[in-house]
């Protein structure tokens, strides 16, 4: 684990070349016709190839049983204990639509709802009101001026809003706003923990002017603010590891994710051919890539089956690409499994190759589910992903004489 | 763990013998060519019908992708967390010599040196000047005497010596004198926590005493000190377990190691044939034996595939003569994988058995790093062996009501 310090002091530098792919949702379950996974069903000649001289095995991404967001399963995959860090709901949504947030900046998720006359919430969600109506409101927050903090509000679609505050000493410990009801008023921000009681007036004054101005709104006259969170002080990647790491992300949240580890973020296009572009363009620069493939995941959230196999089947038309640029260590693992048939994340084990110089096969027929289970690598914490691929290319040096 | 409650809580005694063969860096991975490991080439028929009715599985000795040192390794097969206790460079190369190590005592590794006239190093290895020479100079050193403090210098080999130091209140957190570069002069030696400065003053005071009956020295006429430390303070094996418990092996750092841990150590000769014999003679007088077998990570080391299969091939043969004393439990377990292909230690899983009345196989072929990958006890720390080898011989009570 990155903060461990058997690790940190044994990692040396070399001029090895590691590319960690990240499949967004790798990991699926059988459908029950064909008692086959997506990763089973999905033609991917180039990624069963690779697995037959890889060691294979199944990561945990949290531990038995639990189902992480995004961001705990990004986290342990670079090595942090996700136990140990957390990233709230605010901050990841704001990493999600690609604000800058730095440390000590608080965030929130926010809505838009609507009050009666009386002043109790008759919608939390404004009538899920549209991206287009909703941005001239935005703006108008974005006149808000409070002493000793700034605010800013960033649009993230229809009825949401992300609001980041900017000050000394804020606190991520205050309270929601949203009572999760109607026919009541939304609450006051109370602080709930010594020291939170400046950001929890900051709030209220944020929350009274923006009352005021949304007044005469039809509909979205009044917000609800919750998931209040900082970014966790990550020990920094490059800086553990040694290597000047970078990360291609065609969505902003993960290039987020990668930001708060410290990583480079390469700017890329909309597409997985793009990324593969840019990694080939900035190969030369960076020792270590973060190379995230997000369509697994969408079409397991979908409970597209189908769609899912087709997206491992395009991912796999990648990999003679990526291998052309022989790195040391080639890793495919997944932030956590998305089955289809669960049309969400889910809490099984991920299957995981590792390609080197020193990895000759595990007599697996193939990269799935199923032969990962019997992968010389066996099942594990994903936070332990990064000592492996070090290990793998030789930039760990021995623990204790 | 040995320092567990959960484990020191159900310790209980019985008649039961317990064989412990460490088989120093046992495990491999395949050879390019065959794709096949060294034990899978092996020809090992004692083995791998012991196999057949035991239990098998993997250890990791520290975590997924670190490569343990012997001491690490060795710590975690006697039931000690190798992340929690720590065993320092110099003091395990004084184990290594087999030197004699109390709680509190000091030790450093030693260099000689070259100075320039200037006082500027142009060699920090002396020429690696060769032990017949540098024993007289080792001899000079042993002339130092510093009040409240006894300084013993021990040769190793050519141009490194052990120095231990002993006395009331030494710290190891004291700096090393080695600038690891040449053309500076060797470094003071400085206090790196508070209560060092004693330490360091009595180090500075040998260095001076050295430096000066070094002076007309033509090669080797100064000394560098590096790898300060003392023994971790560990609790004792025998009293953790509740078992007379004795180590047997051929070389000195093992027997060093078995002595921290509060074994007794039975002399023996300098092969596995007179550990054997030694076994033998003394069954009677303990409970627990440790036997290490050292050629196989010697052959490892190497980079000598062929060479370590043979050592397996000799190991196997004195299988019958540990089975005729009819232990309750065998167990055969590595320290950490020496792989020849890469001709160091490694991070890869070690297979491990465990025979005993209560073991029946596996339903695998043999012992090598394929079958146990599939064995009942699956892949798991290190630390955990003591317990499940006390468990099969029925030294374990049930842990909670």
């Amino acid at each position: 684990m990155i903060d461990a310090e058997y690790i940190r002091d044994t990692v040396i530098q070399n001029d090895s070349k590691i590319i960690l792919l990240v499949v967004d949702g790798l990991g699926g379950i059988p459908s029950d016709s064909t008692k086959l996974s997506e990763l089973q069903t999905a033609n991917t000649p180039n990624i069963d190839q690779l697995a037959k001289s890889s060691s294979c095995g199944l990561t945990l991404p949290v531990a038995p049983g639990i189902t992480p967001g995004s961001g705990p399963g990004h986290l342990a995959l670079f090595g942090y204990d996700p136990l140990k860090y957390y990233i709230g709901r605010g901050a990841l949504e704001g990493l999600g639509i690609g604000i800058d947030l730095l440390p000590g900046d608080l965030a929130a998720r926010g809505n838009f709802c609507s009050l009666d006359p009386l002043g109790n919430l008759h919608d939390r969600r404004a009538g899920r009101i549209r991206t287009e109506l909703s941005r001239p409101i935005v703006e108008t927050l974005n006149s808000i001026e409070i002493p000793s903090c700034t605010t800013d509000v960033f649009q993230v679609q229809d009825y949401r809003f992300v609001l980041r505050m900017r000050g000394n000493e804020l606190s991520e410990h205050i309270g929601e706003t949203d009572p999760q009801q109607t026919g009541i008023p939304p609450l006051e921000c109370l602080s709930l923990q010594p020291g939170g009681g400046p950001t929890a007036n900051y709030v209220n004054r944020f929350i009274n002017e923006a009352k005021d101005l949304l007044a005469n709104e039809p509909i979205a006259n009044m917000v609800l603010l919750r998931g209040w969170s900082q970014l966790p002080d990550l020990p920094s990647f490059p800086q553990t590891y040694k290597m000047r790491s970078s990360a291609i992300a065609a969505y902003p949240m993960y290039r987020g994710l990668a930001t708060v580890a410290g990583m480079n973020i390469i700017p890329t296009g909309a597409t997985f051919a793009d990324e593969i572009e840019t990694l080939k363009e900035h190969y030369d620069a960076s020792d270590f890539f973060f190379l995230h493939y997000k369509p697994a995941d969408a079409a397991g959230e979908d409970g597209d089956f189908e769609a899912k196999v087709k997206t491992l089947e395009e991912l796999d038309k990648f990999i003679p690409d990526i291998l052309s640029l022989n790195p040391t260590v080639l890793a495919i693992a997944g932030d956590h499994s998305t089955p289809a048939v669960l049309a969400s994340h889910s809490w099984h084990p991920v299957p995981l190759l590792i390609h080197s110089k020193w990895t000759l096969g595990d007599r697996n027929e193939g990269f799935n589910e199923y032969d990962c289970r019997f992968g010389s690598l066996g099942t594990f914490e994903a936070k332990y992903l990064m000592s492996l691929i070090l290990a793998h290319s030789e930039r760990l040096t021995k623990y204790g004489p």
